[in-house]
């Protein structure tokens, strides 16, 4: 059987990582860029990484998503600020019957490629990654790496574990990426905003690194607050967060290093933050099910305020 | 009858301000500082103001509160940051039967002056007072100037107009001081709430101005969820702010000229914020009331980190 083809739909921190892993581990992968496509023609692409640097001299890169083959798996690691331009990015390459794989931050992302590509035909996967985009294809690998998991279930109904998750993961592993298959997509989603929210959030609003959120005792009871916030907004779909996870959450961001999040980076850069899909959407699906999440949505205005003064200066570059 | 004597615990842009305004009306003032004591006992004390500037050659300064005359009036201008220091500054200006005109920002600071005097001796006054210190002895007055008195009550119940409020605010009408007088003190003080908690605390979390915050829809819209919490915390001492009054308050601030509030003058100053009696008072007296106010503990948490930081920032200085 030939192996799986792979499209990669935004070659950044995320996209560009685990591209350049499957690459390496011999899969047919097609990465589409914007701003760095003639650089990574000429120069190609780079992964320095704790677990090994990867150099891909010659990259399969294209400008326009038109100009991918259609793939079996289309890896969808855009920020989900640019999900506007999603029916023209997804139409070619995952135009044959490719899956599409949602490597993306927040709530409600797999909706979005659902209206595009069909609702069967979308997975989700929550990477716990850290790596950052220093320059022109060149990427930087920190820490972690492992992805989950799991299926799209527009009735949010957890969808268990399918021969494609098992398949899909087996290639990622394949390229060395740690995998989780996940029974229940949406309780994933949920529990990874129980750390996105305080901790993206409060990062941009206080300016601060995560062991200085972690350290001041007002801040690190935010954080708890918040959390418990989060975990009661997921009551509204159904899924269950308990205390020992919360615990657990800041216990493990207590031993973390000094680490800069990405919606600070985001802020830092003036770019676009995925406040709609962290903040806004979680609100708006407590809102849906009657719970009322004030701490999150004064730090979702907190932060709408902060973006929209960034994007006026950045205009005004 | 002789006039008044009087007594400015603290000569800044507040005590410096209605200090002049009184010495200036030919009442016998005696000016406590700290930090500019030996360059207004030298050059004394300017207020430059849009009535009028008043330039007072000699001012009758001192560096210790030991050292002050009894008065029959203190007023206390101090930041509410320094309430620790009363006992000390009140014993003897305050010492034969003074009124303590408590002249201070937030909630519950007329009991930390009446804990010290004895709860008999305590009045409150709100300032509305666009004023800043600009330079030492030097306080530039940039707009109104009104205050409301009212007597304190320990019991919470309203106490009415007495005698001695109408005696102390004719002093300062005769001052040209506009004057309001309030049956009850703790209704004006939630009030001032109103304003202060949004304004004060978004200012400085978001780094903005009070136009910013009111030009932009999602910090207008947290202006209002803020001030509506500020409403139901008030109910906690059974007092009643309706939509009406909000209403009036976005109205109003909406027509002011861009404008630092004194909470983020004293950010940028590195200097300690007024957080408790602002922001902590109020959270308490709601709790104690069964009122819980996730907003504005939210902002209290916000701005209590940004506080430490700024005090370790102040200490490498």
């Amino acid at each position: 059987m030939p192996k799986r083809r792979y499209a990669i739909i935004g070659t950044g921190a995320v996209g560009g990582f685990y591209g350049a892993k499957l690459v390496h581990a011999g899969f047919d992968v097609h990465f589409l860029l914007h701003s760095d496509f003639e650089y990574v023609c000429e120069h190609g692409l780079t992964v320095e990484s704790v677990d090994g640097d990867i150099v891909l001299r010659r990259v399969q890169a294209y400008a326009n998503p038109e100009d991918l083959p259609p793939a079996d798996v289309v890896v969808l690691a855009l920020k989900t600020t640019q999900n506007h331009l999603l029916p023209r990015l997804l139409e070619v390459p995952a135009g044959r019957d490719a899956v599409v794989l949602v490597l993306q931050n927040g709530l409600g992302v797999e909706r979005q490629a659902a209206e595009v590509v069909g609702e069967d035909r979308v997975m989700g996967g929550l990477c716990f990654l850290c790596s950052n985009k220093i320059g022109p294809g060149h990427i930087q690998h920190l820490d972690y790496g492992f992805v989950t998991l799991g299926e799209y279930s527009p009735d949010e109904e957890p969808k268990g574990i399918t021969d494609r998750m098992r398949s899909i993961g087996s290639d990622f592993q394949e390229a060395g990426i740690e995998i989780r298959l996940a029974e229940d997509l949406l309780l994933e989603r949920w529990k990874k905003l129980v750390w996105n929210i305080p901790f993206n959030g409060l990062s941009v609003v206080l300016d601060a690194m995560i062991d200085q959120i972690i350290a001041d005792p007002q801040s690190y009871r935010l954080t708890e607050e918040l959390m418990q916030e989060v975990a009661t907004a997921a009551s509204a779909n159904g899924r269950i967060i308990d205390q020992g996870f919360i615990q657990c959450m800041l216990d493990l961001t207590r031993r973390m290093k000094p680490y800069r999040t990405s919606m600070k980076i985001d802020c830092d850069m003036k770019q676009p933050m995925e406040i709609e899909a962290i903040f806004g959407n979680p609100i708006r699906t407590a809102k849906e099910g009657g719970i009322d999440c004030p701490r999150i949505e004064t730090l979702y205005r907190e932060l709408e305020f902060i973006d929209a003064r960034n994007q006026q200066l950045a205009e005004g570059d």
